[in-house]
């Protein structure tokens, strides 16, 4: 770098007095006369001095900063968590730093070695879609820094967790589907590998067989869950020989993307084929035929994440128990599954 | 803090060597037996020692993390510039770290003092709606840190900045409302304090001079651009003795909020009336009808404001010129203000 930036000793060296009185004057100390304490002041000024924080934050152990990881950012219920978040902890007088992950385990990676980097008092996480190898998240519980992850959690970590009950989830909506006629019903799925998606799945196969509903392996299908892939997997299902008469998809952007396909081939919805989403995404409302789903309570996660760090530094790690919340998320029933009759 | 963690000193006080020849050890130096190398190695381990690699960028002067400060990060527009920002940056070593001020001018002043905080190596920005004081921006310039501003930007401010050619862009939507037949043509527009806004402001009063089309202070309208205000400030236009027969909305929620008015008052669209947002948002694409807008290239900002950064320390600062790079954005018209003849 160009310009090294100044120093205590700069300072020191242009009055000729010592760095320590330097230090001493610029903390206010009374040993310290008027005199010098304004040519300490005026020497500052005048070499742009920096007193550096981040220095003092190290020798103290603490930074007031707060790491959050996410998937991607460009998700409503990812934004409205760390919205939430940052209104709980800001009024601590901590802030926040976001880095996201785009669902990739290499750049979840990197994102905790940078908060770690950054001396962060704490991380708040929600896991990659890739994630399986849990070394990096060990790495951060090791340092002894508290770690909460939300929505996306494993159970192997043994961390404090905020989410919902998505086991639950799939009965309400598989009951909905029935109670609106429905016979054959498909699940779209997030990754089997990742704990919310697998509770999802085992919901919809349970709930599946509590109605003597068929349970073809045909009908449940993995996915990314991106729009892209929920237009492939609705097409696989349009495919089959015996295509389910309603669909529920583990996220919204996915039930988009089936929303589109069915459009396309005009199917009716929803008395052909029933569409339910995940996340209550704010383009649910607004689509036609407006899209059910499932509201994640992102508001509550973001201020009990939040509440949980303050718990957690504030008991400065004497706790024994692990915090496992888990909120009652709710079905909203839009055009999509609504059967008028 | 209840832990506090091991030093140097502490490995060097537990195999009682000097705290320089621990270091020197874990730099490997010739000079330290490798028998010494080997008991600093096993103690460091046992104490859970972790190399401080932040107060050695302090030393170095480099961090290799880049803050990104926006006004949201729930916005299709942000996330992308986000997500191409960091696929540069990313190739060539740095990290980048998130903030974002809510629009709020007093959390954005707390954004740029936590990324100065984590020593970043330089800051790429887009202002809050409430910012009007520069002062806080100044700071950055101050330290000699990279600032590169992008969409919204300060001429006053004098750094390096990515926009589009947003008074031209106005003059593109007013000309494509023209040809479908338009003559009352309003503006739903941002704070004219801002200056991406006040360009599209000036671009409408001009372009509406240039068609002749009747020019009344009522068809222009200052909003925050939120979907709620864009709802209101349809309300406030209808309720005018003579209403517009087309608005042109300076961002895409806005947008979507008048879309609803109209649509809840039912005001056929676009023969009575034609909306045309701005942004591109992805649900521009899916709501019924679709709505033109305009694109504004976030993927090409996003990598010229990461490029310009790497240029900045590449150069370390003997950059004597500004760089500014304004894109030229595309209209996309849909449903919305497509009058079919």
């Amino acid at each position: 770098m160009a310009n090294k930036k100044p120093t205590l000793k700069d300072i020191a060296n242009v009055l000729n007095i010592s760095t320590a009185a330097v230090s001493k004057a610029m903390q206010g100390n009374s040993r310290i006369s008027d005199k010098t304490k304004q040519a300490v002041k005026k020497v500052a000024e005048e070499l742009n001095y920096q007193p550096n924080h981040l220095a003092s934050a190290l020798r103290k152990g603490k930074s007031n900063l707060v790491g959050v990881i996410v998937p991607r950012t460009n998700s409503n219920f990812f934004s409205s968590v760390i919205e939430n978040i940052e209104e709980v902890l800001n009024k601590k007088g901590y802030q926040i730093i976001i880095t996201q992950s785009n669902e990739s385990y290499k750049r979840e990676c990197a994102n905790i070695d940078t908060l770690l980097f950054t001396q962060v008092d704490g991380i708040i996480a929600s896991m990659a879609n890739e994630t399986t190898d849990l070394s990096y998240f060990e790495k951060i519980k090791s340092k002894e820094i508290p770690l909460i992850l939300f929505d996306r959690g494993e159970n192997d970590l043994n961390v404090d967790y905020i989410g919902i009950n998505d086991y639950d989830c799939s009965h309400l909506i598989i009951a909905h589907l029935v109670s609106q006629g429905k016979k054959r019903i498909g699940h779209i799925g997030g990754f089997s590998r990742s704990r919310i998606f697998n509770n999802r799945i085992r919901g919809y196969i349970d709930a599946i067989k509590k109605y003597n509903l068929p349970s073809d392996g045909e009908l449940l299908l993995e996915s990314s869950l991106t729009l892209e892939d929920g237009r492939e997997k609705m097409l696989q299902l349009l495919a089959l020989n015996n295509p389910p008469d309603a669909v529920y998809v583990a996220g919204d952007y996915a039930a988009l993307g089936a929303l589109q396909v069915l459009q396309e081939n005009n199917i009716a919805i929803p008395d052909s084929m029933a569409i339910v989403g995940f996340g209550n995404e704010p383009f649910t409302g607004i689509v036609t035929p407006s899209l059910s789903t499932i509201n994640q309570h992102s508001d509550k996660i973001g201020r009990l994440a939040a509440e949980t760090f303050l718990a957690l530094v504030e008991k400065t790690y004497l706790k024994q128990s692990l915090n496992k919340q888990i909120l009652t998320a709710e079905l909203i029933v839009r055009d999509s599954s609504r059967i008028l009759t």
